[in-house]
């Protein structure tokens, strides 16, 4: 399915897909909005969920956690629709641009994965770094979409 | 310098940055546009290059290539400028919303090293994948910037 990567010139300006797959065979993959640009969650996929991507203009990842392919939105509902999909100059890493609606991509209840912002400028070693809310509101509950299954969320 | 990550809770909703490096000591980071949205490059950070990037609104990467800390734009000139970082709800990738004026991010020659976009729909086995350029032109000559550098991209 995808052309095998053994020259630097084709992979960096070639016009075949070569994704490099890390030892664990994932690459890491960034979706964003469509319309805002917003990022709104980085994930995993390994080949096959690629593959679904492609084909079915749905997100497909391997949740690391669940050790599985994951159709985004398969249990809240709030799938990812394809608008586009980018690969990196040299192919280690996929963006999505895609489309929810007005859903939620982040399994803690907001819009996006990204809603806490990291204060800048000189660090005092004696405090811990507080973050700032850049969302206030959740789309939905989490109690109530997922019920009993599992936090992908470790340590 | 960052909170110890005990507790699920509190990673997710809690108010510390607690980031989670993997076992190399590296966490992925997605450089945006704050302009455009548009996704510039995918990277990677240990504790003291997001300390630094932290502390001089500058980004620092870890390259893996060589091996060291990278403080983007030291030998092309092209700095990138951090307007916001963000981290996501389980703290283990970060959001850099970046200015890079007029210039360009990817060793390449390109604004953005996703200047590729993967074709939609079935997939037919017996062809490879083709790409389509987005970008058409390059911002610089990258032989003329990096000389002897050696390419960061790897098979």
């Amino acid at each position: 399915m995808f052309k095998k990567r053994d020259n630097i010139k084709e992979i960096e300006e070639g016009k075949y897909l070569e994704p490099k797959f890390d030892k664990n065979g994932l690459i890491p993959v960034i979706a964003s909005d469509f319309k805002t640009g917003v990022i709104l969650m980085h994930g995993y996929m390994n080949a096959e969920s690629l593959k679904r991507t492609i084909e079915t203009k749905e997100s497909h990842y391997w949740s690391r956690s669940r050790e599985k392919i994951w159709h985004k939105g398969q249990i809240s509902g709030f799938v990812q629709t394809i608008k586009e999909i980018r690969i990196d100059d040299d192919q280690d890493s996929v963006w999505l641009s895609v489309d929810i609606g007005n859903g939620a991509s982040c399994h803690v209840g907001y819009r996006s994965c990204f809603y806490r912002s990291i204060p800048l400028g000189k660090i005092e070693n004696t405090k811990f770094l507080e973050l700032k809310f850049t969302e206030k509101n959740k789309l939905f509950d989490p109690k109530k979409i997922y019920k009993d299954e599992p936090n992908p969320t470790k340590l």
